[in-house]
């Protein structure tokens, strides 16, 4: 039975299919508008976007929800980094954090997979620190400012290592791990 | 009929009480708390709570959401604007800005009003610039750092003056000639 992986970003799409195929798992896509709600929690919006999508297509769901979380910043943007990207962007975070010293941050990926019987979460965690400028190669979102602890490099310019240690790798990885013991491919 | 006002904060039930007293409107107040949700929009954020406060405690309920939204920043920090006050503050508002010339800004409330029938909206909007520094004075929120059109100190420094032209005090006054018109006081 075919998965069904709703998002409305195809570089999702994208980190998604590197992680699952490796475990000979696929999935279609469908766009997740209309299924999204706002929520101060990772879990609760990729749980609602889940449990939804699976009573209109009545087939397993799997959807994310990522958010950077900067510590120096109480946690901003955390749930609400979409948001913050689409208004005052990389630039807007750069100039939140000034000439600061402290720039820990960390990036959070929940995975919300939603069946008839049950809603199973899958989380990935990476942390990092906030560079002090825009590093513009690949990737999306925050990847110009995030540089994972151990690389010297934002994730934009080390991409492939991302597909590898990103949060949304780690909470992909679980989540292939999670099906093939259920034996779902 | 005691009116409740479901919020969580001290001040706007304050300029609630100052504009609803004055034509003769009384209300009872309630913590907000657990009937709160986050959206895109503040028309359905005050429609949720006032339906839920309605459902809860049987009786006619009124709710009011704000938010700053500043053209430069393409309308940051918008509904999430009590979020953003909690993490980078009045303080990041201005770093996000920088030397930015283009300042303008509005306030927008919305009143939501539910009783058995139906729920009615009210809505109240002030245009303003952002400050150049914070103005700490008298008020809450971003009054430090919103001056409104025709004045040349923020809300913080003309708190009288706040009461009588905000976008609350504007939504308010709606919403208190449409009770005395239907006969509630």
């Amino acid at each position: 039975m075919a998965l069904l992986f709703l998002t409305s970003n195809k570089y999702k799409i994208l980190e998604a299919k590197k992680i699952l195929n490796k475990f000979g798992i696929n999935f279609i896509s469908k766009n997740s508008k209309g299924f999204e709600i706002q929520s101060d929690s990772l879990e609760k919006v990729a749980t609602y976007c889940a449990l939804e999508g699976f009573k209109k297509f009545k087939k397993p769901v799997f959807v994310e929800d990522s958010g950077l979380f900067i510590n120096s910043l109480k946690g901003f943007p955390g749930v609400y980094s979409s948001y913050v990207l689409k208004t005052v962007g990389c630039e807007g975070i750069l100039n939140l954090l000034g000439q600061k010293r402290q720039r820990d941050a960390k990036f959070i990926c929940i995975v919300a997979f939603a069946t008839k019987d049950e809603v199973k979460l899958f989380k990935g965690e990476v942390k990092g620190k906030i560079s002090t400028k825009i590093e513009k190669a690949k990737g999306f979102g925050y990847d110009p400012i995030f540089i994972p602890q151990g690389y010297s490099q934002p994730f934009s310019k080390i991409i492939q290592t991302k597909f590898e240690i990103s949060h949304r790798a780690i909470a992909f990885k679980k989540f292939a791990k999670y099906l093939l013991k259920k034996g779902v491919s």
